[in-house]
């Protein structure tokens, strides 16, 4: 039997192993989670207002019913391409026919490594627990905080990265300091947060979505109260806040989402990479020179036909990418020779806010806005997810926020995450 | 302005707080928990059933429409009974008129504080985590074990403590075992796994419940599969397991729910404590020659009239002293004497799976099992939880788990959390 040993149980991971389900395969799905995590709205779990279990689904329930697919809850240590194995960091070995690397990407400080004691990333679970929990604590710090100056600095957030992770959460930490924590202090007022996004580029969600959105999404947030920063590097970031060229944003917490790069199984292959770490691929998704190796989604470098930019990192090129490869995996066990691939944009969107969006459609000829946008983002993200339970609770979760202008996830959890909050007064002191 | 200092925000800090809202004082509610937690359904977040969201309740929401109340996130490190000062870890000094204690209680070893780090205690939502964690590890492990000793290990579970906690973690570690996880794995059989319930009386439930309840739990527990062993004392846990006077149990994983232990505050006060460490209160629960200072809940020693056993550690107990003591502030502050506190004992009830429960109430005289009782320990859980949304997002998953024999919460997080599982599988191999 042909073994097919799958790398990343995200999007692209999970969509070629399931897609492999009734091809003459076994296939070996390895994760070091066991569940499938829901990226585009990790960013809610942050904002206190969805659980981690709403947007995860165990990837064993998910492939319950598949007989052909095996799970193993491991970290890849070391792929041998030309003994074609793989190994694991406690040294089980898997032997395969097709290798398909789904690895993912992980927050990237672009060399200033030593930005991320200060600045949050979010790309896991728990990133997201721990940015909910210093910005909770933020709010908490505040309120017993007698310095007006230091006060201030706690209820500043800077969000670096105006990409549709960077407007989200701009957008909901607005929301979160104006309509959901307004009556729930008593000697601050949460409307005196500050939120400030600051992006390099010339405009926001720079990154495929048409010019008129870019400013529509601009507009909305600052109808919302974030103030935009556009055109700005930044310089620096360390406990104080962040410097750019012109200026320094005293704030107590510092949100990263200005990029990404690949997981390092990529670098551990000893093939071509780009700069951000990722696997050049073929026009078939296959690793040159090994046909039999796959990368997909945020770890591959993929360059359309006739195009020079690379494919975005977004779930709908993995799960394309992933149903790719599996069809060509099938096709070639039947003798059928490969196809390219090809991406269908089908669109992208970002939620700004309550009853605010933006969407486009078929490379921008279809523009949203405002209310409609949000509808449609909302349906949209409700019909990806996975399993029926899931798809309930984020909407019942949304709909209770949405009338009650609360959070049901405003926990602030971890051993001893009360003895940070001196720590951070302090730091807002100085 | 008479000024009420309440330390904690569990069953008994909340009931006091909210129950002097029309009181002509200022309430200051200080907790380490920046929320209120159900803890009689924090063992269905160990289990995989519930979100901590779900049971937990911001402080601050539930005290928001409170004026006189406000709440302060931080640990007490010190209380000056002469000076009737609170001061807080932070530096942090509030001054009082009166002082409520309801900090509660911690697991406790009995002297044994090597067992903690093989056995895992449940009274935090960390703690819940952790256990979820490490009992989901547990099946991974085994799934990826080729030793068929090692796997049994694995596999095997020890609940040490037959009071409530520990029957329904037994029961419900039976039924994940043996509904939710069995067709989910390629390599293990669930129902290999083995549950262990070891309880140093005679009979399970001894603290308050009818001998015959008793029987009927053991009866239930073993029908889904769970061995119960009475009148056997622990000796010794280990990394290999538990070990008593005739046998050693192999378990990878130790649960243990024997007992508590108030919170270190008791004994910064400088009175008298029981064993427990539980401060020692007279009958209007305050603290001997202080009439200013309560302690009410899990870290106090109440001894009815003409009782000679405390009052059980349990959530009515701390609702029941909190309003008491509510209204004795209240009553002084208009002149009134003081009155003795009497418990109303409403019950007693524990769930030991699907359908299954033992539930009695006015002193025993009516005893419930089986289906019936479930019913009715479901209601009354629903009913106590604060908050709408908690409400319907308890009965939602409970609904969603009972037709489905899934969990909805089976997720493995924390940092690097599959880098415990070769440590777990070579625990289990020695």
């Amino acid at each position: 039997m042909t073994r097919v040993v799958v790398v990343g149980g995200g999007f692209g991971g999970l969509r070629v192993t399931t897609a492999l389900r009734r091809a003459p395969v076994e296939v070996t799905l390895v994760d070091r989670s066991n569940h499938h995590l829901f990226q585009p709205l990790l960013y809610q779990i942050a904002m206190a207002g969805l659980s981690p279990a709403d947007i995860a689904y165990p990837l064993r329930s998910a492939l319950r019913a598949q007989q052909n697919a095996t799970v193993l809850l491991g970290e890849v240590a070391r792929v041998e391409l030309e003994r074609r194995v793989v190994e694991l960091s406690d040294g089980e070995r898997l032997a395969y026919d097709y290798l398909v690397i789904a690895a993912g990407a992980k927050t990237n400080f672009f060399g200033h490594d030593e930005w991320s004691g200060a600045a949050l990333g979010l790309k896991s679970i728990d990133d997201a627990i721990e940015i909910r929990r210093r910005v909770l604590l933020a709010f908490e710090a505040a309120e017993r905080e007698p310095d007006p100056e230091a006060r201030k600095r706690l209820l500043t957030f800077a969000v670096i990265g105006g990409g549709p992770t960077g407007v989200e959460i701009a957008g909901a930490l607005a929301e979160l300091a104006r309509t959901v924590m307004r009556r729930d202090f008593r000697h601050i007022d949460p409307s005196m947060t500050r939120v400030v996004l600051i992006e390099m580029q010339g405009r926001l969600l720079s990154g495929g979505f048409a010019p008129k959105l870019s400013d529509e999404a601009r507009r909305e947030l600052e109808e919302l109260g974030v103030e935009v920063r556009l055109d700005t590097a930044v310089e620096r970031i360390d406990d104080r806040g962040v410097s750019t060229a012109t200026e320094t944003i005293e704030a107590a917490t510092v949100l990263w989402t200005a990029g990404v790069r690949a997981r390092s199984v990529s670098s551990a292959l000893g093939v071509e990479l780009d700069r951000a770490g990722r696997i050049r691929v073929e026009a078939d998704c296959s690793v040159p020179d090994h046909p039999e190796v796959f990368a997909i989604g945020d770890i591959a470098c993929f360059v359309p036909d006739g195009g020079h930019a690379p494919l975005p990192g977004v779930a709908q090129v993995a799960l394309q990418q992933g149903r790719f490869v599996a069809r060509t995996i099938a096709a070639e066990l039947r003798g059928a020779p490969r196809a390219r691939f090809r991406y269908l944009d089908k669109g992208m969107m970002a939620t700004i806010g309550r009853s605010r969006a933006v969407a486009q459609t078929w490379r921008g000829r279809v523009r949203l806005g405002g209310f409609v946008a949000w509808i449609a983002w909302l349906f949209i993200h409700i019909w990806y997810l996975i399993g029926f339970r899931n798809r309930v609770a984020v909407l019942a979760n949304w709909a209770w926020a949405y009338f009650t202008y609360r959070r049901g996830a405003r926990l602030i959890t971890g051993e001893g995450a009360w003895r940070r909050l001196p720590e951070l007064a302090a730091r807002a002191r100085t």
